[in-house]
């Protein structure tokens, strides 16, 4: 197996270490010491003095190849967003979820992304661009039937050949199976989705409370909330993952705590699309719900930025709750990062032996870090994601001094395809 | 007079154009031909191939050497902030001023600002950073009297001695007035200060309506609203430019723009105070307020990125209204440049004709602007700040390939100040 040395890297709490990592896992930390570090019979060494060690982000929520209509539609209203987004998705191919997967990919590395969970189509493209380029990556089939008998039956098969398929992806990239809500997938569907992840052992994801509007449908038409209509169906246990939750009751937070699921907070796409903002973080954490973070689709929110993320994250739960010592900085850095490797059941987002060896490394030297009285201060609400100089997924180096193998190609194929596809 | 020609960069709206800048304006925008850009004389030609001119942002309201504080108090209540920075005032001297304000401008060329309207302290040593930097500049003298009788006193010889000082000052750095607010600063002085400005055709700023307990401070103390206060001492005009207003009520809204003043909203620091969100961005502008952006000083929203702070008050606008299509992307740019310019009366803020050349060039050559559907959805919304490639200030070159004249000199001496000084 091979190794790799991080030579003389901080910490975040500002010690200094050489890390090594042994195959794609993190063999040992220790004491910043030069000669032992010459000892470790590493192939590779990476002299990180200057540079900050953190735990690679994981998005817990995004529709990745929806990058490539980022900014089809500003400023408009979700229904005339959406009637946009499906022309075009009308048209999609295998090609394009592919250079769109792996524009998203790039765009993943450029900001300290090493994991995703992905909702999205023709997944099979989507999963050969992850492989590709080395990311950590959960590519979901996505039950979306409109209570139509045939599409409720062909969706099954899908999802079942869909998963014998997966045996054959590497360890890196797994499959989940996603739920696009309540009120476009049948119940037989919902059920029967859950029941296949339960058995194969796969997390299963579904939006749930994103708007006021949903919200008051599932109580028009089910007499309950969405979240008491997934519980009564059985949906809910620690694999699920919940993405929104804007609009849930108090008994739903309560009762969602006591079947340990996650819920996804999705701030940017919230505020963009005036979906609400009132996200009810203490209240989760309390009652015992995990709480990540995600940054949907980059068609609604823009970017796939879980540091920028972060931030507005922070900044909005200081506001909304009139109380700026909410969610702590190293609060917010387990949001965006271990509680998403929990949910997933990895052995990432945190750094310590032991741990899957996804790791981003910080670049100091700028003025967004001077002066250097808080690291993740600096790192969470004064820089830009800029600052991301070296990614390393599964072991692998994926990204350094910022440079991404093949981005040239990427941008281009993107662009080209835009051309001849998307912006018709 | 130099002549520097931008040649084949990009308009926002797509157009590829060649300006022409002669001394410190903007003398041609001509459809690009590289014929005729080579017979325009110039004596330097930047080749702005895959670059787009925007204007240069104006930060309408920031407390500049306070980034020399970044990250010293994070997550906490304004009265436990107020107390750590009070006790770090303390000890501030020229030498700390002098490179925490260069440490801020070099801040704001990386992210695309031209032009600021400061208020702080041992305004001679900030004035001297400006000048050698190169950006556009005013510099308030501060009015804190706490009302004390030889305080206000010797606050009216100060600023009339600044005064003569600033008829040395270089054109591109002007003096303004500023009282801190109306509980710190006796009446006597918010008026004698406003009377200096008028006299002098200084502009006068002031913090007004930031939080509720200032607001409901006056109601108690002089049965008014802050805005009716200012307006009874006739400090109003179109000369007037207030910081925050986050309280303001609909009679003042309607009385502020009567009375023609500016309006700065500075949504990262109100969001991370908790002091208020409900900026009332559509009445203010219906009323006929002029409204600008600003990003407060970086001790307690923590950077000075006028594009980030673009992109947070247009989302957080959304949310609150509950209306999508708010603040269209047009208008959210001449928000952060030339309703500044306007208010600080100034020829800048626009790419036109006999503009001053206050000029940011936006590399598009990343995944952030791909696709390339919207520029401005883009830049706002999809980028971060490492966009900015070049940045012309009163037609002189700041910044090229994002490097600044002096930038290591500057985080140098500003982490030793730090240490010796700032750091106790």
């Amino acid at each position: 197996m091979g190794k790799l040395l991080l030579k003389s890297v901080s910490t975040i709490d500002g010690k200094e270490v050489d890390i090594l990592v042994t195959g794609n896992r993190i063999s040992r930390i220790s004491e910043h010491n030069a000669q032992e570090a010459d000892r470790m019979g590493a192939d590779r060494i990476l002299d990180c003095r200057g540079k900050v060690a953190v735990p690679g982000f994981i998005n817990m929520h995004t529709h990745t190849a929806m990058t490539m209509m980022r900014g089809v539609c500003e400023d408009e209203y979700l229904q005339n967003w959406l009637n946009i987004v499906w022309a075009i998705e009308s048209r999609l191919s295998d090609e394009i979820i592919y250079w769109g997967t792996k524009l998203a990919i790039l765009e993943m590395f450029k900001t300290g992304t090493t994991c995703f969970l992905d909702m999205y189509w023709r997944v099979p493209a989507a999963v050969r661009a992850s492989e590709e380029m080395g990311i950590r990556a959960f590519h979901t089939y996505n039950f979306l039937d409109n209570f139509d008998a045939e599409t409720i039956a062909r969706q099954q098969r899908e999802c079942i050949a869909l998963f014998e398929e997966s045996k054959k992806w590497p360890e890196r990239v797994k499959m989940g199976v996603s739920v696009h809500s309540d009120y476009t997938v049948s119940e037989e569907n919902l059920v029967w989705a859950k029941n296949f992840a339960r058995e194969n052992g796969l997390v299963y994801t579904s939006h749930l409370a994103e708007t006021a509007a949903e919200t008051h449908e599932d109580e028009v038409k089910f007499g309950m909330t969405p979240a008491q209509h997934f519980d009564k169906l059985g949906l809910l246990d620690e694999r699920t993952i919940l993405a929104h939750g804007v609009w849930l009751t108090p008994s739903d937070v309560k009762m969602l705590g006591e079947r340990g699921v996650t819920v996804v907070h999705n701030i940017n796409s919230n505020l963009k699309l005036s979906s609400g903002y009132k996200f009810k973080y203490c209240e989760l954490r309390d009652a015992g719900v995990n709480v990540c973070l995600g940054t949907d689709g980059a068609a609604s929110s823009n970017n796939l930025d879980m540091r920028e993320a972060m931030k507005t994250m922070s900044l909005v739960q200081k506001a909304w709750r009139e109380d700026p010592t909410v969610l702590p900085l190293c609060r917010l850095m387990e949001v965006a990062t271990s509680n998403g490797a929990r949910a997933l059941g990895i052995d990432a987002g945190c750094i310590e032996e032991g741990s899957l060896a996804d790791i981003a490394l910080v670049d100091k030297r700028s003025e967004a870090f001077v002066p250097d009285f808080n690291f993740l201060g600096n790192f969470i609400f004064s820089a830009n994601s800029s600052c991301f100089d070296t990614l390393i997924v599964d072991g692998n180096v994926v990204m350094e001094n910022r440079k991404v193998a093949g981005e040239d190609e990427i941008l281009e194929n993107a662009n080209r395809l835009l051309k001849e596809t998307i912006k018709k």
